[in-house]
């Protein structure tokens, strides 16, 4: 083996260099770091790597800082007042994400305008009822008793939008993550209650103080559809709907019933208030659409907000996903789409979640625009927003000021505009008025 | 389709039944749950899940409370005395996992007796040197601007040895975790800085004040060695390394040196303290097992210190992974190793990563030992303890009073008794003296 004669690629002195980067060996040297004085007896300081409560439950360095951006409320018009206890949504801080696994904290939480619920789930119970043979009612130990899953999956609200009006990834795809899941497959739980021929549908039921409910067909409710008990190998978190929470996999967001207590088996949909006064649209055109997200991408380095530090080597990465099934590849673009070259997969090509992509890039110092597109397995292509737009047939203007509802799942491409001082801007032309796509 | 016609098994009314799990309709009825009275505006509380912290960066439901458990000293006369901040060593909780990921929080940490450093990003530095055309000096951002790979590995400790005094999974194996790891291939970093003819191995040396250093063979540093600077979505925390930790997939835990500051190509093997010390043995039978595991597993659920609530339906898991790639099945044993069934796998099969198992069992009230066996790829199968002392030449006495460094990886198999009051123990018989085989 000799490596000196490997063909891979240089990518460094093949073009630009990183700035200070080869160094004569007499002027090498490293910095030294500083260590922190407190030992283990020290009293107790949340910065301190090495205190006890470290220890024993881990914790970021206090030079990472990365949080959640908190949502405002969108349609306060048509929503009841804000109950008390009342929590605000929080997006993940997507241009920060590496890999294809969100940090639990970090991951998009939407509520409903209401509170968290803080449940015991020694106390909290799953019924599964309406057209069964024999209804049943589980305690989480129980569930964990069945049968069970585990798999990375993404989660997106269909309030994902791209939008000229998003500074950020966070601001545009910040309602968006991916974690382990791990829990029942719903379709043990069906089976053992045992289905009546009427069956065509499931009702899944929430325990907060506003009872979220959504109506899941049942083929998919018994294809990958699970009660999730775990998420990145620990319980599901509160804000993720401890302890319980439905995971429906390349469904939107609002299908995932949080703090989940009850499943109704029954022969149509229900139209719920949440499904009812945002989530359905009365266009039939758009009712196909109305489940499983098409392929989509986003690049999360460089994006909105960030500042290139100098010309030379980068790499444009971000993550592709799809409802479909699993991304078949990635193009990146660094001229607003008219020239695209194939991306690498830097990690595993799992179904339904997110896959990380790159491409090495070398910034001459000239205005670029980076954008990307996914084709999943079933060959469909992420679109432009012109062909979006004309598919439906509106106007940027109309399609900025439609609702989520009337226009299926908004995955068209969003470029970020790098300028000669390496600014990172949204790329999208900005328009006049653009609804909230803030829903689930 | 016709769920009820799927010729899929039933698990619960094959077979015993959970207790109290059917109800005639007429006896539904849920627990309701307890919701925090404090909205966002309230005063601070750390078990607040609607606390703007909270909000900002997610948290554990209060009802969640496993931590890792604090290693002791192992061999104070061989080591120096501890320096301040001294931070003990911690041990994931295996009997508490889920799914592939290890929580960051939880994934266990060895710290060879130095305080963990307290490193500012902005100032670290990693020097590529020796054996090279170019020494190179990269800043954390500089690597981040290079092409990456994101991969979850397990990272397994020498250490982690089956043993009979081990109470609980985390005892026997709790130095051990599995997570995505993204950073940069090293080969990217050897080939940018021009290997020379003589090079063969490279020394990596980290920053904490021991100075931990370890010495890996080229062929492997070229092949998936990477330099991380994220797990499971975030940048590695301070006591995995932050900012930068080498993983070497497969290998000792030891050589994936945390706080990287250093690589340095040299012509041989360096044989430094912490190798000379404790891991490397003398006997040549014993070298080639001093880099890659060899296949393991360990029943998670149930493990020592679980406690069986009543008999009835259950499922047995845990994982298993190996150092020469992908697991290609496993089996489970209820008899202590007489019979085998083959296990389900509940979530994706990755190389060197952790590959989560089932086996659905009905537990009749009786005695019975669980155990678990591991094929991978290679076709190397799990061993049993009477299998591995065979191989060594050594009766269990010998086994279990020899170190690490003259066994190679201690991957045989340890069964869990399960006693007629559903009560979890070790399943190994006691022997006298056992050495600690902590380590790396």
């Amino acid at each position: 083996m000799d490596p000196q004669k490997s063909g891979r690629r240089r990518f460094l002195t093949n073009g630009a260099t990183l700035a200070g980067l080869v160094l004569a060996p007499s002027a090498v040297s490293l910095s030294s770091t500083s260590v922190s004085a407190a030992g283990a007896g020290a009293a107790a300081d949340v910065d301190d790597v090495n205190s006890l409560d470290a220890v024993l439950y881990g914790r970021r360095s206090r030079f990472v800082t990365t949080v959640r951006s908190i949502e405002g409320m969108s349609h306060p018009d048509v929503m009841p007042p804000r109950p008390n206890p009342y929590r605000p949504s929080a997006r993940t801080p997507v241009g920060d994400l590496m890999g294809i696994i969100t940090p639990t904290s970090l991951h998009f939480t939407t509520q409903h305008f209401y509170g968290v619920p803080d449940i015991n789930p020694a106390e909290h119970k799953l019924m599964v009822h309406g057209l069964v043979e024999r209804p049943l009612v589980f305690t989480v130990d129980e569930l964990k008793r069945l049968p069970f899953v585990s798999r990375i999956h993404f989660l997106e609200c269909i309030g994902n939008r791209p939008s000229p009006n998003g500074r950020s990834a966070a601001d545009t795809h910040g309602r968006m993550g991916c974690s382990e899941w791990t829990g029942v497959p719903l379709s043990v739980l069906l089976k053992e209650a045992g289905l009546k021929n009427e069956a065509k549908w499931i009702i899944a039921e929430g325990s907060e103080d506003g009872k979220h409910v959504k109506s899941v067909p049942l083929p998919k409710a018994l294809d990958d559809v699970m009660v999730a008990y775990g998420q990145n190998g620990e319980p599901v978190r509160p804000d993720h709907g401890f302890p319980l929470r439905l995971i429906v996999p390349g469904f939107e967001g609002i299908y995932n019933v949080k703090w989940l207590r009850r499943i109704k088996v029954v022969d149509q949909p229900y139209v719920t208030f949440q499904e009812h006064s945002r989530f359905i649209g009365r266009d039939p055109k758009t009712q196909p659409n109305s489940f499983e997200f098409g392929p989509k991408s986003i690049i999360t380095y460089p994006s909105g907000t960030h500042q290139l530090p100098n010309r030379g080597s980068y790499v444009i990465t971000g993550v592709a996903w799809s409802g479909g099934g699993p991304i078949r590849k990635v193009d990146v673009s660094i001229d607003g789409g008219k020239t695209y070259k194939e991306a690498e997969i830097s990690g595993p090509i799992l179904s339904k979640a997110f896959t990380r992509f790159y491409l090495p890039w070398k910034w001459d110092g000239e205005e670029a625009v980076l954008q990307s597109r996914a084709l999943d397995e079933k060959g469909q292509m992420q679109p432009t927003e012109a062909e979006y737009a004309k598919y439906w047939g509106l106007t940027r203007q109309q399609l900025y000021a439609a609702t989520p509802s009337q226009l299926g799942h908004c995955n068209w491409i969003l470029p970020w505009k790098v300028d000669r001082m390496g600014k990172v801007t949204n790329g999208l032309p900005p328009v006049g008025a653009v609804v909230d796509a803030h829903s689930a």
